[in-house]
C-alpha cells in the first residue's frame, strides 16, 4: 500500500463548508432535516459535485443517493462494490461534520483515487443514506436499515413525520424518490469515517479511532407510581413517594455502570413529576433510561439488573412500577479485517490510532447486515456533537480521509474471495 | 368544666355542606378562591350565619371577617376576647373542610354557649381571615399575618394577583374592604379547629390532637449544571450529569430524614432537567426542596447539613450548583396551657387524643406572634386534603367541635392574668 498519494485537503474542507452553509436560517441556526426543501438543496449540491467527479448518479426507492465509480476501459475484478457513505440531512440547530464528513470524505477518496490513476478491481461507491437522524421521520438510520433489508421500503415511505408529512410524498415533492430498488447494490465492502461525537479520542491525544464495534442501545420509558400527599403532613415513613423511588433508580444505574467493568453507560436524559408541586410529594414519576453496551450479554444482563432493582423499589418505596420498552438494538461487531486494515492505514501514516466503540447508531450498523463493515473515528472537541459547537480540527479532517483514502484503496485491490 | 353541654351537630354539619356547595362550578369542582365572586357568596352565606347568632359582623381593612359575641347585662372581667378562626377560602378543587370546619365550628360553639346561658367573663369572636390558601395572591395566609403586624396593611391590598387582579380593588368590589383596622380586638387566647391534613390520627386510631407546635419551613430550588453530552458517547468517567446530582440530592435528603429522630420531613416535588432528551445527558436539573421540622435550632442543621452535601456532590460530580431560598418560616410552639386544656377536654369527653404537629401552615400560626395560641386537629382520611376526596367522618367533626366547645367555655371564664 502507497502513502505517497493524499487527499486534496482543501476541496474536502472546502465543500463541508460550502455544505455546512446550505439549511442555515436566519438566526444563524442549521437545520437540514430529511426530506426536507434545505435537504433538496444539499442533496442538489452534493449530486452536482459527484457528477463533476465523473460518478454516475443513482437513486433508490427511499432516496439513498449514491455516486458509482465503475471503471471503463479494463475486466473489473468483480462487480460488487466498496461502498463508502454515511449521511447528509441533519438534526436542528447541528454541526457541519456529523454525517457530512462521511459523504464528502467518501466522494474526496474516489476522486483522489480516479485522479492518481488507480486502477480498482470493483467500483467504488458513495452512499448518502436518508434520513439518518431521525429528527422529522422514526426511526432513525431508516435509509440504511431499508436499504440492508430491515424494514420494508413501502412501509417506510408511509411513514408520518412529526409535522405531519409522508416521507414519501416528500421525496417526491423533492425530486429525490429514484427508481432502484434499496439494496441494488450488495457491496463487498463499507467503511463510514465519522467524527467520534464523543470525547475519547479528544482526551487521548488520538487522531484516528479504529471502530471495532458499536454498542448495544436499550431505551425504557419507566413510570413509578405512589401517593401525592401533603410535603408537610405527612410523615416519611407513610410516604409512597414516586420521586425518591425514580432518584433512587437513577443512583442505582449509576452505581451499575461505575462498578461495571464494561464500557457499559447508563443514562436518564427525560424526568416529569405529577402534580410537580413544591410541598405535594410526588406520585407519580415518570423518566427515560437509556442503556448501551458493546456485549448482548452483558446487554441483558444489564436489563435484568435494572428490572430485579424496580421489583426491589417497588416493595422498598412501596410504589408501583412500569417499563414501556421505547427501543432496542443488539450490538454490532465490525469486521476484523476492516478494523486492522484501518489501524494498519493510520500507522503507515505515522498517524496514532486506538480500537474504540461507537456509543452512537450509525449507518455502518444497518449496513453491517449485509456486508463487512467498520468505521473509522476522528477527534470531537469535547465530544460535543449536535450543537453548533460541534469541531473537529482540520488536520484530523484530513488524517481520517487519508486513512480511509488508504483502506479504500487496498480493499478496492482485493479480488473476489 | 361541664360536658353536659354539647354543640348542636346537625347545624354544624349542615352548614358545613351548605357552605361546602357554594362556588361548585359545573363540573363539580369546588373552587372559592380569596376575594372573587363565589368567595363573596359564602361571605355573605357566613355574615348571615353569624348575625341570625345575634352576633355582631366585623371586617376589617384587609377583609378579616369576625363575628363578635360581646354579652350585655353584666360586667366583663376582660374586654380581650377569646377568638376562634380560621378561614373559608379554597383552593382549586378543594374538599369542603379545609378552613371551613374551623370557623364553622367556631360560630358553632358561640352559638351554642349563647344557647346553654353560658355567662363569659370576656367577648367571644369567631374570625374568618383572608387569603389563607394563597392560591390567588401569595403570601398565603396573608389575612392573619396582616393581623399580627406581621405585613403592612397597604402592603397587602397593593398585592398583584396570578390573574392580574389587585386584592384591595378586588375586597373592595366584592364589599369586604372593612373600615377595622387590623389587629383591632387583640385577643386573650387564640384556638383553632381543622382537619389534621396529614395520616397520624387516622392511622392511629385517634380522634384528637392537641397541637402542640407547627413545623419551621424551609423552601429552596436548587439548580444543578453539567454538560448535555451525548449519553452513548461519554464514558461515565467523563460526565458531568447534573440529572445524576439531583438524584444523589433527592436520596441524600430521605436518608437524613430517615436517620434523623426528629419529625423532620424533606420533600422534593418539582423537578425538570434540560435539555431532557433521552440520549442527552441532562446539563441542567433544577428542582424544589421542602423541608420541615418543628425545632427551630434542628431545621437550621438540616439546611447546614444540605448545603454542605451540595458542595461535596459539586465537586463529586463536577457540576456547580445554585440554592435560591424560595421560603422560610420560623416553627411555631403553641400555649402549653391551651394544649393541656385541649387533652384535659378530650379526656373528660372519653375521646382519646394525642399531641401532635401541624405539618402545614395555618392563621394560627400568625395570631400565636401577638395571643397564645394553640389548634385542636380532627382526623382525614388518608390524609387527603386540598382535593375533592378530602373527608373527616361526622362524628370525629362532632367530637372535634365538642372539645373546641369544652376548651372555649374555659378561658372564657378566666379572668385578666
Amino acid at each position: 500500500m502507497s502513502s505517497d498519494n493524499s487527499i486534496r485537503s482543501e476541496r474536502l474542507l472546502r465543500r463541508l463548508r460550502e455544505l455546512g452553509d446550505i439549511g442555515r436560517e436566519a438566526d444563524g441556526r442549521l437545520v437540514r432535516l430529511a426530506a426536507s426543501d434545505t435537504e433538496k438543496l444539499g442533496r442538489d449540491r452534493v449530486a452536482s459535485w459527484i457528477r463533476d467527479a465523473g460518478l454516475e448518479v443513482a437513486v433508490d426507492r427511499i432516496g439513498n443517493m449514491f455516486g458509482i465509480w465503475r471503471p471503463v476501459g479494463y475486466e473489473l475484478v468483480d462487480d460488487a462494490p466498496i461502498m463508502i457513505g454515511s449521511h447528509i440531512d441533519t438534526v436542528i440547530n447541528a454541526g457541519i461534520y456529523d454525517g457530512c464528513y462521511g459523504v464528502l470524505g467518501g466522494l474526496e477518496v474516489i476522486e483522489t483515487l480516479k485522479e492518481e490513476g488507480f486502477m480498482p478491481a470493483r467500483p467504488i461507491v458513495v452512499a448518502a443514506f436518508t434520513n439518518e437522524e431521525g429528527v422529522r421521520y422514526a426511526p432513525d438510520m431508516m435509509g440504511s436499515l431499508v436499504y440492508a433489508g430491515g424494514l420494508d421500503v413501502d412501509a417506510a415511505l408511509a411513514t408520518v413525520g412529526n409535522d405531519g408529512t409522508v416521507l414519501g410524498d416528500e421525496l417526491s415533492r423533492i425530486g429525490y424518490a429514484g427508481p432502484q430498488e434499496p439494496g441494488f447494490l450488495r457491496p463487498r465492502a463499507y467503511v463510514e469515517l465519522h467524527i467520534e461525537q464523543g470525547p475519547v479520542l479528544e482526551r487521548e491525544g488520538i487522531p484516528i479511532g479504529a471502530v471495532e464495534n458499536l454498542q448495544g442501545i436499550s431505551w425504557q420509558r419507566i413510570t413509578i407510581e405512589g401517593d401525592a400527599n401533603h410535603a408537610g403532613t405527612t410523615p416519611i415513613s407513610m410516604r409512597r413517594d414516586a420521586g425518591l423511588a425514580a432518584a433512587r433508580v437513577i443512583t442505582f444505574l449509576r452505581d451499575q455502570a461505575r462498578n461495571s467493568n464494561s464500557p457499559m453507560v447508563a443514562t436518564v436524559g427525560c424526568i416529569a413529576f405529577e402534580p410537580n408541586a413544591i410541598n405535594v410529594i410526588p406520585s407519580k414519576a415518570t423518566f427515560t433510561v437509556d442503556l448501551r453496551d458493546p456485549d448482548e450479554n452483558r446487554l441483558q444482563t444489564e436489563e435484568a439488573a435494572l428490572a430485579a432493582f424496580l421489583v426491589e423499589i417497588a416493595s422498598d418505596e412501596q410504589v408501583s412500577v412500569t417499563t414501556e420498552r421505547l427501543a432496542r438494538f443488539q450490538p454490532v461487531t465490525f469486521d476484523k479485517g476492516i478494523v486492522t486494515l484501518v489501524e494498519q492505514a493510520a500507522a503507515a501514516r505515522d498517524l496514532r490510532s486506538r480500537r474504540i466503540t461507537s456509543g452512537a447508531g450509525h449507518d455502518a450498523q444497518m449496513i453491517a447486515r449485509i456486508a463487512p463493515s467498520a468505521m473509522i473515528f476522528v477527534p470531537s472537541i469535547a465530544g460535543i456533537s449536535h450543537n453548533p459547537r460541534e469541531v473537529t480540527p482540520d488536520a484530523d479532517l484530513v488524517s481520517g480521509a487519508n486513512v480511509l483514502l488508504d483502506v479504500v484503496r487496498k480493499l478496492a485491490s482485493e479480488g473476489a474471495q
